[in-house]
């Protein structure tokens, strides 16, 4: 069962309304990197989770990323704070309610007028939160592999917000959350390892025939080595005829069917099939009168 | 640039056409840990990459996936031969069609009704592929532990397609799908680690406050400890008072505002203010003439 | 802030697994009507929410849809734990579980092969869940009449699921959770009718000439009166004629443009004039030789 | 069956071009309170409704919401009708073109270079329109609930834009279709009412023990009480233990499982089980030489 | 300005309900090659088009279309018409409607449990409609081949769920639907080819060294030459050194950058360089203590 | 098989960083009309394929345009050059990187913040691409006219950028990319005339009755004719009488029931009846004490 309480978990302390920096801050309200993607992926791998101990670790930091959403989230709601009252009271001119909510720097015209201010589940561009963000399949290394990904990606986000960021009292405040991914990260890691062996993950062994193959699909100008295909591990495979149909057959595709499927698709290959010979198109009517040099075909008209 | 050899990196052996079946492999085509959202997590990684050791690895890798998702199209093809044809030739009365379309183990409707039978980049449910599961920010140590998740949480989704498929044909091919995920894994782990420190990623460090604390927000039947939160790295917050504000502050979110700004919030909030009193409301209008008791209002009547 | 408590706040009792009907109460885990949306509806609410009184009462029900999240979420990983387990550990063969996964009455492929078995954010039909289903706009009386909406709906989808349940103890759970969605209906009517006066939301008035027109629109059989458009408060309009151009204008649409850009403007026009005479079409060329007279042209052949 | 008279139900006259309006417009076009979302809203009900009144008024005002959105269409093209030219034609130099669409207050390069001018069904940040958007659900009490709300956002949206348009004739419109939002929620909810009774919603009542009772979930400062929690009605509970396991249950979720799946379980469990001792892990690798005190463990180097 | 008469543009005579075949009609209501998105495809380039004689076609077409949205649309509802009372009603033991709704041959759990037999704009796999499905650009040579293009797919569906369904009079409403198709399609031809030029579309035009030139990118088995790259007409590039970098140059991107970017750049690529040396990574410390050899480092163990 | 070569299919030359029109690029790398869109609708149709002439023009066109995509990416990815360093490493104060990221003509924030200055697979407003922009339905003569319409759309694309896009380089490599369209759209006209007949697409033939009627639904001023509905093809069916019920039934949409179906439903219809007279709603209450009149209903108290 969650609770609450509204002492948050980091004080707020915004220096002035600025809606354009509070479109910035969406993006970790309601974006890919957000907060509620990390709540949402950990409380749902909780509630699958039949580890006790990992299950209670998934809780806690499900539950302290909510609290993180409610942090990010009043940010945002204290940076619209003036824009609100005045579209909400029609307080200025048309004209200058227009200047603002569409100036320079202020890129907020959507949180304002669709949102009045409050902070939605969208991205900085608009684009609303979606469940296609995350990514728990059920399986404790891969899913706690993806935790590990996700806390790098949402610090890295954090970075880049305080980098951009004038208000002070806001950055002290995201300093606070990106910290946070920091050890929730080194959490999951310990998770991880926690669990012998973890690689590969799942139960099924790979086939050995392919397990130490790197095929050099790209070739060319910048064509080169690194740890991940040299040394004695790595088998590398280079020509071109290596790379296909390395199961040594012909690389086709083919399904037995029966005689009567067949011939129904026999039917249904003729009907459609390319037939011979030049022909005029569409294109070729529609290129003009002086055209049908170019296309190949002569030119008819009714 | 691409270039392309219409011979598949694996043959492709399919026993029967199975249009059930199909429809669970597009999990792999258009699904979200499928071969498209791996070929473009590292396409896109290897087009903003700099070190150029890293842009071949992601371009090779990317390449290959690209080669898988054709392999993996090819058995979704196959497997729908019979079906298409079928559908497309009117071959059967209505009736028959109806009923193997949408007959017991067979959910391929929509690949077929929709599609006709070719491979529609849509998951098993016929979710339409989306970039909102690529979750590549430009940040080489994120992305790759995002690649190294993304490769297990592959390898698992191969893993459950392999148990559940009874054409062994099929199962071969999967096998070999499967185990590049391994071996894509292993490669992508070496160029993590070849940069050197990869933790925390970015280059702001975090503050030393919060880096090393355990904040147990769920309590309660099954709280535990693990290595996540014991031992001397983890200083363990347990206390609620010690999890709220805390920078020390009162937990409260403040902004400040003009004085233009706060008169006309205030009458924004007059406006819209609660007020005391009981009121009759919509609901207990609703209820009907009996129901005044439950709802604490009398229900008038015009 | 938010805390958790491992007790749930409604015991669930599951008398036997059926990954079916755990797919079905995805409906209220993942999807439109589900508690992660009324969960997020008010606290978005809440935070952008001046009012004391209302943004209490926002989080007081944020946090108990949250704790109903968790108790729709257990009821689907209970249902699910039998499949879990067989196709995570390849417990049958495979023709078998394929046979389970596609079998009749049993929808859930996507929950088992995609999230192996926890509860994703998805519907029944597999749709993640989105942002979009959310309506929040930031005014009181707009948002308190989404709530009450809301919470109906949430009351009937709960009621379907009930009548479907044949498991008693997912039924005494689903019953708990449906009641509580009357309670919240009754509480944001409170909330509404707190605020005098809530009627037209906002503060910018109608125009008088517009408020009580009843346009009818639609005619023909089956048109008839009812309290929204008969008795002394309506003006109804019947005559195709007093439908449209209302203003007493000409019903067109203009803008005045500078010379230059109508110059502009006249030049694309010319461009892309429909011009006179009778040609032949890419469909006519298409229908094939004896097809001319069909598509009132001559079939021309290179 | 539809008919179309191209008279617009109001007239539209725009002062001159203005591509940046014409973006924030799009709200009320393809956005989620717009006029698209509102006809499909009531023309889905009108469908499945077999109530005749109720069906005729659906498709009343389903039909005037379409000529509304051809309105609000129209406003769109006409503002933009400058800029559509000159990007068609490459009326001015490439600088000059591209300072124009990407400059202060201009946010429609989406709407130009994408749609040409045309008015998209996108709100004002360019998300497409989805039938997420629509919440009928097909039991009357709910969608008319659903309709009054939508309504109500409606006419705030119109308000806002109102609010913020510098033109006159655009404002005069704007007016308009405002104004008739009021009418009908109005009309919507003499519908709802004249169902008896309509509260709660659907045919199941809900569990006595559980209809009246508030909780307390969040605590702390600003927590208060208000006509939703105090009263006779309501029987307010506060204490954190009476909130949990309000079944008298132990809070568990427990699902009865067979001796087999039991064993297969047992066996996933034990294959992934949180084991001890401590680990070094990924984090501590890619923290460096001099980072091991700082992550707990020794951090080896081949 | 759009009217309405209740009178249904083709009568609608089901046989009996059918909620597995209902389901399958929402393909053609809310699915991507369905009656809205018709309707909205042309409705949205009639407000932007400037020619009277393409604009009057694309409303008539767009109102006709909204009509057929309505007779689809009634089908689905009179198909699900027994199926939505025993729901509401719970006029079945719960295991009856369990079965009812999750049993062969009906896959329509989601319309009903979630739209209550109500015709919901999805498509027939329960994905929500989206404006991502409509192509309209603005341009009239390029949108009125969208739509030549989008009524040849639709005829295509139409005749598949007329193989399809086993109930005479759906079936016949199907062939009426299916026939205004084809008429559309013939109409839109017209419209395309009354403008001339309208190949290329648009003003510019195309780089003469490219326009007939035709790279051979997939080689391998299967290889062949058709009327697309045989010819006079066409230059057939078959040497892989001639399909990379045609512009001579070498194929590289590059920028010019100020020395103070290159050196923020220098900083930034030197950071997260690829370093030299074989390096123990996460997943050989996940490998196991036996797994060593495999992954080619040495695992270490705290 | 997919294979790459480093060297692009055409080389990129970009004059300075300029993230604004960077951002402005994306639009043809994820977005609708973008290059993914064509590769992917190319490839899909190419795996269904059964026509060996047309599977190698499509593996052809499809291999080509993911070499495009590489191209627009890479411009992309110069564009951002600059960017991308000077936030990753902080190389400027937070004011000035705000006030770059967000100033005037510079829409980029999300290409930055997101996405790090990579290309990501979003279109120039930011929404992610969907699968659902692919219109593939695996029928050869719909799908070829798909992609001729596809080729069309892009091509106008181009061109638009082109006319607004001051960096010379760009320009150069985006009007080779445009020029392919052209060449790309011709080699699909060939391919679609040389299957014969070709209209109406696939095998069923449209109801005589219904082909050539071209029904006037939109009428009132700017009406008119045009080769799409004068002339001897076409029958013009102009009366409102004879647009509705064209079948010459009475227009109404029915079902035959079984008695306990029709019983079950009269009791849902009565539960949710309409009943007769005048009531006090929800608004009237909300309206306040003054407001009674504008209602028609009185406002009582409690």
């Amino acid at each position: 069962m969650f609770m609450h309480n509204k002492r948050l978990q980091y004080t707020v302390r915004v220096s002035e309304p600025n809606p354009g920096l509070a479109n910035l801050m969406l993006e970790q309200f309601g974006g890919p990197q957000g907060e509620l993607a990390a709540a949402m992926r950990y409380f749902t791998q909780a509630i699958g989770e039949d580890d006790p101990g990992r299950k209670d670790l998934l809780l806690d930091i499900a539950t302290e990323e909510l609290s993180h959403l409610e942090v990010i989230g009043n940010i945002v709601a204290m940076l619209n704070k003036g824009a609100k009252g005045r579209l909400a009271e029609a307080a200025e001119k048309q004209a200058e309610l227009y200047s603002t909510i569409t100036g320079a720097g202020n890129d907020s015209h959507l949180t304002q007028v669709l949102y009045g201010g409050g902070p939605p589940l969208v991205n900085s561009a608009g684009v609303p939160w979606t469940a296609a963000y995350i990514d728990t399949i059920g399986d404790p290394t891969s899913d706690l592999r993806s935790n590990i990904a996700a806390e790098a990606r949402a610090k890295i986000i954090y970075e880049r917000l305080i980098n951009l960021t004038p208000d002070a009292g806001v950055r002290d405040a995201l300093g606070f959350l990106m910290t946070r991914e920091i050890a929730h990260q080194k959490q999951f890691e310990k998770a991880l390892y926690a669990i012998e062996p973890n690689f590969p993950p799942g139960k099924l062994p790979g086939n050995p025939d392919f397990t130490d193959k790197y095929y050099n699909m790209s070739q060319g100008p910048g064509d080169g080595r690194g740890p991940w295909n040299e040394g004695e591990q790595w088998e590398y495979v280079d020509d071109r005829k290596d790379q296909s149909a390395v199961d040594g057959g012909d690389g086709s595709a083919t399904v037995q069917m029966s005689k009567e499927d067949l011939a129904v698709l026999r039917n249904l290959w003729r009907r459609t099939a390319t037939q011979n010979g030049e022909r005029i198109t569409g294109a070729d009517l529609g290129a003009g009168p002086g055209a049908g040099a170019m296309t190949g075909g002569k030119t008819p008209r009714s």
